[in-house]
């Protein structure tokens, strides 16, 4: 083994000692495969005395992550630092401008800057790469990219949060309601203190922005992207949910649609028996559809320092091996500018619940307003409680336009027997 | 558009079809994803006359496919006449040795000749590819190459062969017999009129040398094999499988055992509602686990035209961007020979059943014979018939060397009152 790629990690977390150890822990292994040798040459994190699972005697150490942009002795930046602004940006800004490859784990980076940051990598002939920045473990970007490139992509779909995914699938299995389960899971580590960020989808929106941009070409742009995220489920949706075949996912949706590609992330049912229906726990899984290869299902550990390290080492292996692409498939001049799909235009079933007064005659009016609208309901099931507690209304319909849906639900909400604001949850048919 | 990189098709059957309906449906997209257009320019196949689904005006027919080697408009030549030997392996051969780049779906000819070939590629500065050999659309060539070549795996199990996966779930669904669905697999054209290929272990057997190679390193090797098919399942098995939790699948299994690497073919009964258990009729499904990454699992189309064709193409743009790969991870100088790992010494939970004449005391008898060699029995269920059939003894065990359930089952099947050879089917933990 005569050459050496030289790497600096930024960013000493769960993610980037993860890389350390994998880099130290299958030295020869990765030699043999990279065909050069991958040496660990600086790490740079807050703290020098934080105690950490891995040894760093023998490599330098930089108090300041933006030294290592500047460091003669590495050849490629790794960046586990995350956040889409403050250091994790200027270091990966300048190191790519100082003519260093960067790869990096940082979805919020990606899917903020990942265009400017392509382009500037094209510009300083090196490779800006981030398999580990969505869905961990798992080579999606790559198959994306490579693997399914023959393809025109119907649909990309996936679970890509498993945060969302542990509560979600706790809640059914345990019968406990959102908030119970989201403490348990904030107590477990699976969730953060502040866990904003994953229930209410915007994690999952990096993570399909990206997706969506690698299946379609389309520049990386949040604001394209339609994100709901799964604080309003209840155990009793889960619940009637699971009666009528199907599980409750938060999928994040790339679709080609007429208007350009429809990117969405929101709670779904699925059909129970699918593979996203069967996807539980911590899990992610995404499914892509080719036009070729018809449906392909990708489904591993999307967090945590060994599966994300997995997806960063990969990634040296490829720049050590000499490969170098297009970060987002197309070189970012071919771009196209991603368009914003109104929900209103959406298709899909739809799982309607109603909280009505137990009186006849309701459902007459229901049906009526559905009927006005052209929807056509699949299955209507009335659960009656013996305590005089209001009735529930629990319909399903066949594919629908949302706006007509909106309207039908306003139309209902607005009669007097309707006691609770209705519930309204999209399916998808994966 | 600048670059163009010109393509020869040798074998124009349902895969050579679907390559060319490919590169002319997607012709833009595969421009844009691979930097460069990919022109078809020449086709061969036995019958010019042939009616086929793909327009060929303007494409240059060869009546001998060895004359695709020589033409000086082909830089890549697709092979997908099939088989391990005569043209197709002559003419991969001539094409690399004249410095054409060869994609083949070929998966016999690889795992008899493909050390050598990709040696001869090595030799010739061009690259030899077969990401369509292995579990058709699913991309996981590629995954145990790159994506996930920063793991050192612990095992490489999948459903590699999709008429067999078809044969045993329908015999589940349907509750039927082995010749039966065969038959019926044969009807529908998802088995061959000579069906020994598949249900011998054969294919999946080509299938699992070559992942094997690709995840540890070792030469390709067809003797280093232990290949079981599935023509000795009955309804029976798959029903008190299925009464324990179990799905009996054929697996191509793996991994890394002390006397070196253990690569084996054989049906198993694996967790009813692993991934594995879980796929169901011609699907395939590869689990790959890796010290880092834990478990990842690719699940799609096996075979068929549009699968098969989506990994031939993926290929194409991958050497079309100009990307190079050693053909099986390591350069073919630094293979390892693979090493048979005897089953003797193979350690798995058992599924036995027995057939016994009603008495008291065979079950003394049967476990006194599993005490003497150590093995320890996990669950024993007897199914008594009021008919006066004889007894049915179901027994699982936890893990046990082979040679010592061997050695057992000698001694049980001595009995008097066992009435058939004893059934012994291995357990997978996937």
């Amino acid at each position: 083994m005569t050459s050496s790629l030289r790497i600096g990690i930024a960013g000493l977390g769960t993610v980037g000692t993860g890389v350390a150890k994998l880099l130290q822990g299958n030295k020869t292994l990765l030699a043999e495969r990279a065909g050069a040798e991958l040496e660990l040459t600086a790490v740079s994190a807050r703290s020098k005395q934080k105690s950490r699972d891995v040894v760093l005697s023998g490599i330098a150490w930089c108090d300041n992550a933006l030294d290592m942009a500047q460091r003669s002795d590495v050849d490629i930046l790794v960046e586990t630092i995350g956040g889409a602004e403050g250091v994790a940006r200027e270091l990966v800004t300048t190191a790519l401008q100082n003519g260093k490859h960067v790869v990096t784990a940082n979805k919020a980076l990606i899917a903020h800057h990942g265009v400017a940051l392509a382009a500037l990598a094209e510009k300083n002939g090196v490779q800006l790469a981030f398999e580990a920045a969505v869905a961990g473990g798992i080579p999606i970007l790559q198959a994306l990219r490579t693997g399914l490139a023959a393809n025109s992509f119907k649909r990309v779909a996936g679970i890509l949060n498993g945060t969302c995914n542990y509560i979600l699938t706790t809640m059914q299995k345990e019968g406990r309601e959102f908030d119970d389960v989201l403490a348990d899971a904030q107590a477990k580590g699976y969730a953060e203190a502040d866990p904003s960020f994953d229930i209410d989808g915007v994690d999952a929106a990096h993570k399909l922005a990206i997706l969506a941009s690698l299946a379609y070409g389309t520049k990386v742009a949040l604001d394209a992207l339609y994100i709901e995220g799964i604080r309003h489920i209840t155990r009793a949706d889960i619940a009637y949910a699971a009666e009528l075949g199907y599980r409750i996912r938060l999928l994040g949706v790339a679709t080609q649609a007429k208007e350009g590609i429809s990117q969405r992330v929101h709670p779904c049912l699925v059909p129970a028996d699918s593979p996203l229906g069967l996807t539980e726990g911590v899990f992610n899984a995404v499914q892509a559809e080719g036009d070729a290869v018809g449906r392909v299902l990708f489904q591993g550990r999307g967090a945590g320092g060994g599966p994300t390290a997995s997806a960063v080492v990969s990634d040296l292996i490829a720049i050590a091996r000499g490969e170098r692409w297009p970060a987002f498939t197309f070189r970012t001049a071919n771009l196209a500018e991603a368009v914003r799909v109104p929900m209103e235009k959406h298709r899909c079933g739809y799982y309607i619940r109603l909280t009505v007064a137990d009186e006849p005659g309701v459902l007459a009016d229901i049906t009526k307003i559905f009927a006005a609208e052209k929807i056509s309901v699949q299955s209507l099931i009335q659960h009656t409680h013996e305590d005089n507690m209001p009735a529930q209304v629990v319909i399903t319909t066949h594919a629908t336009l949302e706006e007509a849906m909106q309207r039908a639900l306003n139309t209902i909400h607005a009669l007097e027997r309707i006691i609770e604001k209705p519930v309204m949850l999209r399916m998808e048919m994966v």
